[in-house]
């Protein structure tokens, strides 16, 4: 079966840079599969993409070298079990509030004995290979959201399920819930102390870390805090910021 | 019927600064609509839209103030209708290469007695207004490309063609045709010559000149050289210079 | 933030004329959008239409002055979410059983503290405007369906839900769970009498009441009875009723 | 290989009654097919159908038991060789404006040695049935567009065209071509003299005339008037009609 | 109501041959509809397929004479409802593991009072006819996957739930789950056992048995043990095994 | 830029196999790209694949080692250049009758100043690679074919034609046009001796020979006969092929 390059970063003491992609097209995920990203994340909580809309993303990013990783909706078992049928290498899983919670979404991305996967990769093994059936237990990665208060006060117990790879934290919901402004980026205050508190429990619990941004300096310095993964923008937010910086210059110009 | 709003800058002396689409998604277009561009452009000829694709777009474009051009893949009377029919304010029009090319070209966007288009714009008159009949002619534009040797050499045949509104260049095919390099943003040499001349005819001529460009500074330089609209840069390659930047910044971080 | 209109029209004191969808056509929808309905809804319970049909749709309706309203399948928090980051400004559950149902359905729709919604609205803001946060719990209504005995025998408590601002009729269901024959525009006999039962305790809870119908004089009449919001028809019955009329007026001009 | 319903209504006498559908899904052209139309035509000029997605449509007509016909936007051999494999059973092709025009579209049409048409009919064999190559150009119905100056001008020899089975009129657009105002449904006037001329060449060169309309009485009119086939309304007009009918009710209930 | 011709064949002795679909498109739905098929079932589990691409495969199969049945995800009422809804005649229901599992199942394909399916198969009136609601909760099959440790420990409770019409095993997953390689066609072996438990388990309770196969002999022996439907193959092994055979007898010739 | 693997082969004495696509899906796609296959072509000419649903196609075969190449519907360089720029490494295009045909086709296939391909190879160059320009017009092969009586008439002078790199054979058109009947896998009489005469006008040009087949024998014969491409079958062959074998089995068990 096709290694998890994120193992093997993460193996090698390295953290990774994940792009997110918002957009439901195979032409931009194929492009973006190429830039250099270590992993890229279809979002199909925050988006308009949906599993049939993922299939062919995932189909384009092939040849690409990037880890596919997807970001379910919610903690069901048939997107989850679809999402890896068609190829995810790694699940993110958000609301996570609870061992139940996080058991449920870990035993979904498993096939028995350690999970209630039902059998049928139709794509997983074009993709992963034909032995994967005997490796995906290992080589496929769950990420637990911890964004709520529930989530931060079980997070040992969440942080300790057997079968998670890693935490992975969306800082707007993560405030929103504990009563902040739902803000990215937070380089200090309240909000930045839960997700060094969330990282913290991760590692304590052997376990992975990751974190979504909005700047490329906050992404950083989430890495030299200890990160093993950071989200530092999305498609969408590329798009947006360079069409702000070329207008502005354009319309300095003609002025 | 609605203005077009690229007339009314003309008419007020300015430079337009137009957006460009290759994604068929309704997603990018209706975000791209919505970030201060005058028009947003489609490019039906090197990308994956289609007409099919284009309909969405230009719907979720409608509330987002911006002027839809489409840029076809081809002089055919049908594709052209078909995307006027769909609510477009513009036609680009690629390879235009004398007279009887342009004539063609203007035939196609016009209704009788100016030209030969089909009645029965099913979205042009939701977009534009119930009065759509009466004004297309007028507030439709025509650009025809000048791209190959034929197209220079006729400049000024083209460009004096009854209805033809603009000419825009694309500088690689330009360069190409010509034996040069094919590359964008050529502030001096060979290609900046031609480029100049184009925009020389099509004043000559009293109509307006449109340019292609991949940097700011470059687009920001061809409005000061008195070009009436700029494509600074495409919706992709607004990504893979971010995504450039941003990898590079976390990298250099890591190290 | 945009205001929702139908808030508008029922301080007002009036009754809102609703528009129902059933075909995943951006072009229906955006067609309809013009017609001068107050609202539109979008059916993903008894159509072909799922959020990924949704979201043009939705983007087509955003320049057409109309409240867009989804009518999710089931009462899960993904779908509820999804169809409000879509831009969604009005939800309407199916089954809505008893408190623990309604208050599941109203939390899934409300951002914290109210609600467990997760942010990231990624077309409400582009639809409701960059202060939507601020303001969506407000401003996006939450229409329960009564439809099963339960319903009907906890009505009361479902009407008191915090958050909840309207319950919705579908009458053949309605007329179903409690042995009658399914059919719509009742008149009177018993399903008449449990509609206007619930009208009466949604207006006794202080919320709004609304009720499906397919005959224009029926829904005029709901709307004489106190009806806050009437479907008179869908998208998919206006045509079909429409042929059927053509039809025989051309057979009879035949014979 | 099943029959065409078309010549066989001719046949005896009778005049076909023509839906018209302008909206891309397979649900309209479903439903369309249940509601008694004698045939059923795809707009593929005036609306975002194209050939992909008039492939499902026709799919979803099979069972409906109304012939499939469909409007190309222009005369060009491979979209209309395209629609044939597809399964249409009638090309309906505009602005033919001569001889050649009209010889162009009726070779394209059909196979050798009476035209150049390809062999490839994936579709039409599973709709026509196995024999569907012994009989197609015997069962394929070939309607030529009249509506410029051009075309009326030449119609004797268009009318005469070996192979040609019907004229079809767009009454606004051969309004628009002779100055006149684009309109349907033309009781008298200059325009109803012209539909009637080439109704009459159709009739004397032994071959059908069809007219599209917007009124039924209208519709009924031109069948007594001699129209072999009309088109009374189509799918989004019958909407848009509805819509306004029920929303006028409303009102004036509500006032 | 369209008889369910599955009943009819079972009515009469016989055993079904039942098609397996996992490409999402109607042309393959088409094409197999024709192939002679008694049923043929869209995999909405183990497939790209979704319910907006069952749609226009339901449709291209109606006029095909198989009876369409749709394997959902998971037990979910939602999508089995909207399965039903969009004209399956039968839902085959993965993991089901116990008697409260197939009793919300079977609920949500049964109108009341036997169940809980809400009022709106827009294409099962299609599709069904007229008296659809009158015989949909007799036409309409439902089957029980039993493919767990738990399903073969409830065997007899499962199978005796009013209103269940079959089990159905998938064999690899009820492999895995007892802890035996994931394989098909078992002709002998622990699985072997397994399944005849099963199918022994179906025809106590009254009810049929359906098996999944790879291999036309195994699909041929489960019949002739008593099998009342089996899936000999599906799309993509009937087009891989077809590949592979081609390519070694073309190599074999080029050597 | 990527090598193309057909030159390969050729330069080695070898001939390739070639597979056939006419599902518009990605999924078939990236199966058939995984069997073996030399090249794959996505039939744009006799099946429902346009140039829309063959970008995901591309993208889905470009990890499985294919030559992609594509048929298109005409001999028109829009699709040409639009299929090119997509990725396809091959086009072949039907209905090439004379000289100037061959010359038109060629040139829409090349850069200048071998052609008129205009600049914008958006996918090209991510699957070809950052030097896609440098190498294009040696890469990428031109296919044309010869199936009516002109093109038989006109062999040498297309065959010659600068920049063809092949002759392709569609036998059922071949027959058709010179009186024949329509069938593949002609072992003997006059159609094999047309499909020899250009093979054989090929081999004296200096170009490659490809031929159409539905039997695998007759493709191997055609191999032994010295063509350089064959293509065996077709992806829907495969499947009415197989299901025609395994029900037949079925039914033999049955009784």
């Amino acid at each position: 079966m096709r290694k998890n390059k994120l193992k093997e970063i993460w193996a090698g003491g390295g953290a990774a840079a994940n792009g997110w992609l918002s957009v439901p097209s195979p032409y931009v995920a194929e492009v973006m599969s190429h830039q250099g990203w270590d992993a890229v994340t279809l979002d199909l909580q925050h988006s308009p993409i949906d599993i049939a809309a993922a299939v062919p993303m995932l189909q384009a990013m092939s040849a690409g070298g990037v880890v596919p990783i997807m970001r379910v909706p919610w903690n069901e078992p048939s997107v989850m079990m679809r999402a890896l049928d068609a190829g995810a290498y790694g699940i993110i899983c958000p609301m996570v509030n609870n061992r139940a919670d996080s058991e449920r979404f870990v035993a979904a991305c498993r096939y028995p004995p350690a999970g209630i996967r039902s059998n049928g990769a139709y794509r997983g093994t074009i993709y992963g290979g034909a032995d994967y059936l005997d490796h995906a237990n290992e080589e496929i990665l769950t990420f637990a959201m911890i964004e709520t208060k529930d989530g931060v006060a079980n997070l040992k117990e969440i942080a300790e399920t057997p079968g998670l790879d890693a935490l992975y934290i969306g800082p707007t919901d993560l405030a929103f819930a504990h009563g902040h402004p739902p803000k990215h980026d937070n380089f200090d205050g309240p909000v930045a102390d839960l997700i060094a508190q969330i990282r913290e429990a991760a590692h304590a619990a052997g376990i992975r870390a990751g974190v979504h941004a909005t700047r490329t300096d906050y992404a950083a310095k989430m890495i030299a805090d200890g990160f093993d993964l950071v989200t530092p923008t999305s498609d969408m937010r590329m798009m947006t910021a360079a069409a702000a910086g070329i207008l502005e210059e354009l319309r300095a110009a003609r002025e």
